[in-house]
C-alpha cells in the first residue's frame, strides 16, 4: 500500500503528472468523472447500462472528495496527476489540481481501468507494448454506441494492445477474469469492423507499432465517459487526462472481492 | 420465450396470482422496486454499494412502465403477481394491479433473483427444498448490514437452501458462475454467527425442514431493499411480495452476457 501512497503523495505535491501506467504495481487504477449532482442520476444509470466501458469501483457523493473504500485519506481534487475540464461540452483546458473549481455539489465516479490487467499479463509471459516502450496505451473512438441513459451517449471508446494470435487467446482469458476493470477484450484483428480507420493515429493516447502477424486486441475503455461529456453539454465537468489515473490502495488481486462480499 | 410471455399474460389477466419459484422455468425472474425519482439516484447508488443483495439487471425510467432489455411488451403495473405497497416506511397493503397507484416520476428497478440458479441446481441433481415442497423459499433477516447510501440502509436479506454438506459445495461452485443474480452464498452453517436465531421462523416466505447432517446455506436476498424501505421512510414506494417475481424473456444461460457485451 505504502507505493501506492507515496505516489499519491507526490502527485499532490506537484512532483508526478505523467501517465501513470506501470506505476505503483499491483495496485488498483481508477479513471475519474466528476459531475454535478443534477446530472448524477444520469451518469450513474450511464455505467450501470454500460458496464464494459464504465466499471464502477466507487461514488463519492456530494460534499466529499475521499475516495473512502478505494484509498483513505485521498483527495480527489489533488491526487490525480492530470485532469480535464470540460465547459458546455468543449475539453478547455488541463490542469494538475482543481481545488478552486470544486463545487459542494460535485459527485465524482471512480471507474475501473485496465492498466490493473497488465501486471496479470506481465506476469503471464506476455509482451505489452506500451509498456515496453514507457509510452501511454493508444485509443480509439468506434462505431459502436453507447447504451443512452439521460443526457449521456456516444461511442465506445477501446484501449488497444497487439499481440500474436495465440498470445491474444492468452490476453482473453486473463483479461476476462477481471470484470471489475473491463475484463474480456471486445474485438481483435479488424479495426475497420469497428470504425477505426488508422491505428496509427490514436484519438488519445500514443500509437505503438504492431509487428507482422500480430493482432491487435481491444478492449472497452474508461475514456467512454468523456465523449459523453463532449455530448451531454454540461456547463462545468471534470474527469483526469487519459492515462493519468487515481491511484487506489486496492489491491489488484483483491479486485474480484471488491463487489463480491457483503462484509 | 412464449412460457415466459404466457405466464405474464395471465399474471396480467388476474389468473396467476402464486409465488413464481419454478414457473416459466430457464427464465431469469426478478426483484422490482418502485420509488419515486427524487429517491432515485440513492436507491441506484445503494445497489452499486450492495450488488451481492441489489445485482441490477435494469432500470426503467420516469415515465416508462416496460422493462424492454428484460421484457419487450411488459407494463411493470400489473406483470407482476403480487405488490407491495410502502408508505412513510410501513408495508401497508398487498394488489395484485398498482395502475390507479402509478405516478410519471416513478423510476422502477429491475434486481437479480435466486430463483434463477434454482433449475442449474436441480440439473446438477441436487435437491431444492422449497422446490420439493411447492412452497416459498424461506428468508431472513441478518444483523450483516448494508453499505448505506443517502436514504438507504438497513439489514441483509438472505435466502436459505439446506444440503449435505458435499452438496453445499456443489451449490457454492454453480451458484458462483451466476453473479447477476446473488451469485456465491455468503454464509453456510451457522445462522446465529448471522443474526438468525429460529430457522423454523423466517422473516419472510416459508419454513422448510432441515434433515440430519444437513448444512443451512445463505444466499444476498432481493427482499433486502424491502427491508431499506421500511427504514427510508418515502411518502409512497412499491415492491413485488416476496417470491412473487417479474419473470423476463431472458434466459438464465444467457445471463453472462446481459452486462458483459457492447453490442
Amino acid at each position: 500500500m505504502q507505493a501506492a501512497q507515496d505516489l499519491r503523495s507526490r502527485i499532490r505535491a506537484g512532483d508526478f503528472g505523467r501517465p501513470t501506467a506501470g506505476q505503483a504495481p499491483g495496485f488498483v487504477q481508477a479513471n475519474l468523472v466528476v459531475v454535478p449532482q443534477s446530472a448524477a442520476f444520469d451518469f450513474l444509470l450511464y455505467c450501470q447500462r454500460n458496464q464494459k466501458p464504465c466499471p464502477l469501483l466507487e461514488v463519492v457523493e456530494a460534499g466529499q472528495v475521499e475516495a473512502r473504500r478505494l484509498a483513505p485519506g485521498s483527495d480527489l481534487r489533488r491526487d490525480v496527476p492530470r485532469y480535464r475540464i470540460f465547459r458546455d461540452g468543449k475539453m478547455v483546458e488541463e490542469r494538475t489540481d482543481v481545488s478552486d473549481l470544486w463545487r459542494d455539489d460535485f459527485v465524482s465516479f471512480l471507474l475501473g481501468c485496465s492498466f490493473s490487467f497488465e501486471k496479470p499479463l506481465l506476469d503471464a509471459g506476455l509482451e505489452v507494448r506500451h509498456v515496453t516502450r514507457g509510452s501511454n496505451v493508444p485509443m480509439y473512438r468506434t462505431t459502436i454506441p453507447t447504451r443512452p441513459a439521460g443526457v449521456f451517449s456516444g461511442p465506445l471508446v477501446v484501449s488497444m494492445r497487439p499481440f500474436p494470435p495465440e498470445a491474444a487467446i492468452q490476453a482473453a482469458l486473463i483479461t476476462g477474469k477481471f470484470p471489475e476493470v473491463h475484463g474480456a477484450p471486445i474485438h481483435q484483428g479488424a479495426p475497420e469492423a469497428i470504425g477505426i480507420a488508422d491505428l496509427s493515429r490514436p484519438d488519445y493516447g500514443d500509437a505503438v507499432p504492431i509487428h507482422a502477424g500480430e493482432l491487435p486486441v481491444f478492449w472497452a475503455c474508461g475514456v467512454t465517459p468523456q465523449e459523453a461529456l463532449l455530448r451531454a453539454k454540461l456547463p462545468l465537468a471534470i474527469t483526469h487526462a487519459p492515462g493519468h489515473m487515481f491511484v487506489s490502495d486496492v489491491r489488484e488481486e483483491d479486485l474480484p472481492f471488491f463487489h463480491n462480499r457483503v462484509r
